[in-house]
Order: C-alpha cells, then sequence, then structure tokens
C-alpha cells in the first residue's frame, strides 16, 4: 500500500494515471468470437444455444432443459438454509422500499387549452444475466430484480449458467424464487445475451439486459446494445474512505481489505488528513492480514485482498478533508465512505460517487446487502454522469402533445419561421394548411 | 406508396422487417479511420484538430481561431431577421416551460435511526455536436442545451464545423445566444467529439456528448462511450400516422409528406381502418407531390419526399384502430400522430412511441419546434426502451445511506450471512468488527 502526499497538481495527473491503468480497456480480442456466437444464435436460436453450451460449458440440455423447472426452484429453496433465506427477505424488504421511493409518475398539464406531458411506463420484458461460478451471488440477483419489480415490469427472465451436473446453484435460484422472476434459463455467457436479445424458441426476446459477466458477456452486451437497452458495464470495485483522526483505524482497515477482496484489480484508497490515522490503518491491515494468513494461510480472499493493496492501494494524506473530498470527486469511486466529525458537511461536497456511506455505523458491505440502496453503481470513475441502478433504468417516457385550436394559432406562426429557415418546407406546408383552416 | 391489409401474424413479420432495413448497421467502413482520428487528437491536441480541420473541411484555423469570438457571435445575431429571433424565444420559453416539470430534487427518508436516500445533481459539463451544412439546425441547439441548462448544468459548450469562409452559420450562433451556451468551437466531425472526450490546450474535456451527427460522428460517440456519456445514436426519421374516417385527408397527407422530406429513408406510415381516408390521403400525397413539381421543379424536398416514400411509405389498413395502435406498438415510432374520434382512449394503448401527437391540430411539426416537447427522440424501434431527451439525461445520482446503531444492531448480522455464503468473508468481517463493538 502506497502512501502519497497529496499536495500539487502533479499528483493529481499521477493519481488519475492509476486509476485509469486499471480501465477494462478494449475488447477486441474477443470480439470477434462474440460476433460468431450472436450471429449463432440468431440464426440457429435453440440449437445453437445447446451447441455452444456442449462446447462452452461442456454441459449436453436438450431443448426442454434450457428452462428451469418448477421442481428445480422449490428443491433448491427447501435445500437452503433458513437463516439465509430470512436473511434474504429481510434484504428483499428493504430494497423494495427504498426503491419503491423511485417510482415516478406520469405527469401533465394544460396551456392555453393544450395538453402537453409524459406518460411514464415499465419496460415490458428484462434479462437479467448472473455469473455462475464464484461470482454467482443472490445478492445480485435481488439488486437487479426488485428495481425493475417495482417499475412494473411484467416479464423478468433470468440466465444462468449450469454447472455440469446441469444444475443451477441454489442460492441463485432461492433468491430468484423470492424476488418472482418469471422464467429462469440455463444458458450462459455470450449465447445467453443473444438468445434474450434475439429471442430463440425457447429463450424471449427481451428489451433490457441487465447484469454482471465476464469479458464475453460484456463485449455481447456491446454488440447488441441498439438492439436492446443493456445496463452499464461493471469495471473492477472500487471505494475511496475519507476518514479524520476520530476514525476507528480498525473500521477504516477492514472496509478497505473487504473491496480489495473482490479482485486482485479492485482499488481501495484511503485519504485523511491525520498521519497517526495512517499509520494505524496500516498496521492494522498487516496485523489482519497476517493472523487470518497464520488461521488459514490457503485463504484466496486473503491473498486476493493482498494483491489488490499492492496494486492500487493508497492512503493520501491531505492538508484538510475538503481537500480529501476534492480528490475524491476527482476518482469518482463506486463507493465512498466517509467518517468524520463534519462528514454531513463533507457529503455535501462530493460530486462524483456511486454510494456515499456517512459515519462509522455505515460500513460499505452494508450497501452491498441490507440498507436498501442498490450494490449496482457506475465504477471506473463513470459516477462523473451515470447513476446507480434504479427504477428509473426500467421505466421510459413518451412526450404526449394534445394541441388546442388555441395554441396553434398562437405558435404555430412561429413553428412555419423556423421550420422555413431550417430549409423543411413540406414540414411548414403541414402547419399551414391547419393555420389556413382555422383563420377567420 | 404501398397498401397493405393487416390481418395475420405473417404480415406483422414482413412489416418489422421493412423497419429494420432501415438500421443504421454496422459502422464498420469508418471504424478504424474514426479511431485514428481520436487518437491524434488524444495526443496531439489542438494541433491535430488544426490539421484535422484543414484536411477533413479545408478550412485553415490557427488555435486562436478554433473558439468563436463573443464579436462573431454578436455579429451573427444582429444579422438574423427579426421575426425569426420572436420565433425562436418563444421556441425558448415553451421547450423551457415543458422541461422545468423533469426537474427532480434529492430525497431522503429516515428509518429506525437511518438516513437513506438519494442526492441527485447535475452532470457538471457537456458538448453538444451541431452539423454543419443542410443539417444545420438551430432548434437543434433549443433541444440539447435547455433540458442541460434545466438540470443545471454549469458549463455547456458546442462545437460545429466551419465553413469554408471559417464562419459558422449566424441561425445557430443566434440559437446558441438565446440558450446561453458557455463557449463555441469550430470544429465537426470525429474530432469535436475526440476533443469533448479527451479535451485539448482549448476545447475542455466534458461528462456527456449529445447531439446529431454524420456517420462520423456517430462511430466517434460510439467509441468515446464509457470515457464520457453518448446520448442516443439517431436514426433516419419516423411517422405513424393512426387516424379514422373522420380525419382531414390533407392533414394525414401533408404530415406524412413532412416527414418523408427529411431524408430518402425516412419512414411514414398511415394505419387506418377506413378504406375511403386511405384512398384520399393516396390521392391528396400524389396531388400535392404534383402541384409542388409544377411550381418548381427542382424541389430536393419533394423528390426526397417521394423517394421516401416510395420506399417506406406505407398505409396498413385494420379492423379497427385498437388493432392500429398494436401494430404501432410493434413499430415503435419516433413520431406517432393519432387523429381519431377515440384518441383518448387509444393513447393509452400507446406503449412504444417517442411523441404522441394527439387530434387534428397536433402536427408532428408543431412538437418539432413550439410545443415545448423535446425532438430528440428514440428512431429504429428503441422507443421500446429509450426515452425522449430530457432533464434526467442530464443529472445524476448519488445514493447515500447514514447508518444508526439501532440499524446495524437490526440488520448487520443478515448481511453477515450473505456474506459468508457469498464467500466475501472480509466483507462480513467489517460488519462483525462493529457488531462486536456495539454489543452488550
Amino acid at each position: 500500500m502506497k502512501v502519497l502526499f497529496a499536495q500539487n497538481r502533479e499528483f493529481e495527473k499521477e493519481l488519475i494515471n492509476i486509476v485509469k491503468k486499471r480501465s477494462p480497456g478494449e475488447l477486441t480480442g474477443v470480439e470477434k468470437r462474440v460476433r460468431e456466437i450472436i450471429e449463432k444464435v440468431r440464426e440457429k436460436g435453440d440449437e445453437a444455444l445447446i451447441e455452444l453450451t456442449m462446447e462452452l460449458d461442456g454441459v449436453f440440455l436438450n431443448a426442454e432443459e434450457l428452462e428451469v423447472r418448477d421442481e428445480e426452484i422449490e428443491k433448491a429453496y427447501s435445500s437452503v438454509e433458513k437463516e439465509f433465506l430470512e436473511a434474504l427477505n429481510k434484504a428483499y424488504e428493504n430494497i423494495l422500499e427504498f426503491h419503491e421511493k423511485q417510482k415516478q409518475e406520469s405527469w401533465f398539464y394544460m396551456k392555453e387549452g393544450s395538453l402537453l406531458g409524459q406518460r411514464i411506463l415499465p419496460l415490458e420484458s428484462v434479462g437479467i444475466y448472473v455469473p455462475g461460478g464464484k461470482a454467482a451471488y443472490p445478492s445480485t440477483v435481488l439488486m437487479n430484480a426488485i428495481p425493475a419489480k417495482v417499475a412494473g415490469v411484467e416479464r423478468i427472465y433470468m440466465t444462468t449458467p449450469p454447472k455440469g451436473n446441469k444444475e443451477i446453484n441454489p442460492y441463485i435460484l432461492a433468491a430468484a424464487k423470492i424476488c418472482g422472476i418469471n422464467k429462469i434459463f440455463k444458458i450462459g455467457g455470450a449465447q445467453a445475451i443473444a438468445a434474450l436479445s434475439y429471442g430463440t424458441e425457447t429463450i424471449p426476446k427481451v428489451d433490457k439486459i441487465v447484469g454482471p459477466g465476464n469479458i464475453y458477456v460484456a463485449c455481447a452486451k456491446k454488440q447488441v446494445y441498439g438492439e436492446v437497452d443493456v445496463d452499464l458495464i461493471a469495471g473492477p470495485s472500487e471505494i475511496v474512505v475519507i476518514a479524520d483522526e476520530t476514525a476507528d483505524e480498525r473500521y477504516v482497515a477492514y472496509d478497505l481489505l473487504s473491496q480489495a477482496e473482490h479482485d486482485e484489480n479492485a482499488m481501495a484508497i484511503l485519504i485523511t488528513d491525520s498521519q497517526r490515522l495512517a499509520q494505524e490503518v496500516l498496521r492494522c491491515i498487516n496485523d489482519c492480514i497476517e493472523t487470518k494468513e497464520k488461521e488459514d494461510p490457503l485463504n484466496n480472499n486473503i491473498s486476493t485482498a493482498k494483491k489488490s493493496l499492492e496494486n492500487y492501494g493508497l492512503i493520501l494524506l491531505t492538508q484538510n478533508l475538503m481537500e480529501a473530498v476534492k480528490i475524491s470527486n476527482l476518482i469518482a469511486p463506486e463507493h465512498l465512505e466517509i467518517i468524520a466529525k463534519n462528514g454531513d458537511e463533507l457529503l455535501k461536497e462530493v460530486k462524483n460517487a456511486g454510494t456515499v456511506f456517512l459515519g462509522e455505523f455505515s460500513p460499505e458491505p452494508i450497501g452491498d446487502y441490507i440498507a436498501g440502496t442498490n450494490h449496482v453503481l457506475p465504477t471506473n470513475q463513470t459516477s462523473r454522469f451515470f447513476s446507480p441502478l434504479g427504477v428509473y433504468d426500467f421505466m421510459k417516457r413518451i412526450n404526449v402533445v394534445k394541441y388546442s385550436l388555441e395554441s396553434l394559432r398562437l405558435y404555430a406562426g412561429h413553428a412555419v419561421k423556423i421550420a422555413e429557415r431550417e430549409g423543411l418546407y413540406l414540414h411548414a406546408n403541414s402547419l399551414k394548411v391547419r393555420i389556413n383552416d382555422v383563420q377567420g
């Protein structure tokens, strides 16, 4: 973990270079292969899915096995420990409550007899991609499905790669059941994205695809964008902790470590004005790593966290915390913790972040699972312009104009002026025929 | 203009094939060239812009000339006829009023002592691309700038290619002045998009780029997406008119024609249950074309409209208008006019459209210029999931969690359960250290 003193413009450039290095970069390596997969699924439908699942996942499914049967879901659900279901149900409630505040209603107003406004409607259908293997997170099912449900999406599908025994992770199926997912399919990779984009005999074409995935999935989402909508493409996870001397060094240390365990490319940065805190946090991180390594020398999470902190771990020392917030705004982190006396004040200066966690009782993992906020957040500096996943991502708007005779008389002449100046004479014509009719 | 009877599923497939044919398709032809342009601008900044403007626009600008000077703007503004300014100002007012209804406020709620919510903030900077030549539309400046202004974006820049005499279309400059654009640059094409994405000595890096452009601009926007946000990539324009026997055939005919004048690939479709109306509209279109051709045999608008109607003009006869709306939902048109007795009822069934124009006094061009609704709308079936440009496109959200001791006690245990099940032990750790501290 590097320690830097934040003191000049050169420092800012260096910092941004470090942040940028983590960019997912070009997908060119897999682009061609993904294009072929998509073409194959478009042309051959289910047949292609069966072939590709055999070839890429080593699993042979017949057409009837592409969709998960109700019995499989029930079996999985009853195999899962009660305490886990209880936790997931509590998470469901809290996430639902938070996202219900995001629901927007159609609005209209009258002006000179005209009706103007926007209808706000749910998308009709959505596909959620859930990765297999280690990254199969039941919490991700909740985070993607609940905003779609709150939006009013009628058909929510899920697709996830099957394991060798043709089965799906039971925790994923339990989460899907809690969310009331309409159909679940045993397809992974680019072929799943292709199927949801164009439809096959078994898999319905959807309006939008959401959910994380490996490079093939990310590349496929990029290629089908426009045919369907897709969510933001997530980069490696990241956290900035802004803390002053009042912060508990263990909290800061453990929160940095928890982000670092995700991925060797995860980024964990502490920005503080307290040299003492910086030292204590460093010590605490090292102690924690040492203890855990002794307890279990093969602990993957610790070795990943160690590498991540070596690669991208940073402690920045600033003159004061206002400066810290400015630096954080440059980094535009996915997660931002603020543990400081004047946290509320600092919050007001935050311009770019996915979620801000304020105060000592708000560790980042509370937002991953249970607080109610969404954990699908913009990474890689995109919180400059992107938002956390929300109900608004599953709704669309339609402008409505019902113009009155009065409005036409008042304004159509102006519109003719602009149309003619833009050289769109037939536009002007469509206005003029009505103006003539209503005159006199 | 083809006439089809809408009566079976085969018909729907045929229709969608026609609609799909108009897709902008792959940008592969220009991708490589655009990538080179972007790289050059990233590396060499202003110098690259000067070289590329010479090479591609045939205009030599020195570094001081890249930005439009205030005197140029004033000169342009005072050269424009008063009536046009009046029309533009009226448009500005109406567009402002409509978009002010879209503004959203941050929201928060308390739950067991915890504060949860979302800060909703404007983007910090936006770049508007305005094409040169025939497609330089002052109305487009208004439609892109006003939502950004209402959102509260502090820095709004515009970029547009210069003419041979180094000047910019005065109507565009007048529109920019009315909108209070902060800076205007004389750069066009992919190089303008690159400059706004990465910044040069003269052009500032922005958070989002909006505005229409040719294939180079569209391709560049696709390539920089992620580095900055970009708006939807517009395809050729389209209209569906749903009308019954009460509709005035001239209105329907002229509205179809007005859409067709945009582009040979524009699409104009009438769906009606009245054979009489279909015949009258056809007759009226032919009369109009004939008359205008006689008046001015070199009229480009008419020849474009004629070709567009030959390519994509359609009249669909349905049993009733509910069926017509269903077909329109499949087409998901950018513009939908409904001129029918039970228009209000039909509106409720509309699921996919950019703007709906209801009733005989709502010709589509009223929405292009003066009604207040935005004319930047999803094309090419993307109204299934995209929305008209609006204030929401210039705002971002930040989740906020300030967790209380009470909430931590109530919920952190559940979060630990899920974290451990997902194999994220250091996440669990960050929660457990706090749980231990607050127990007893």
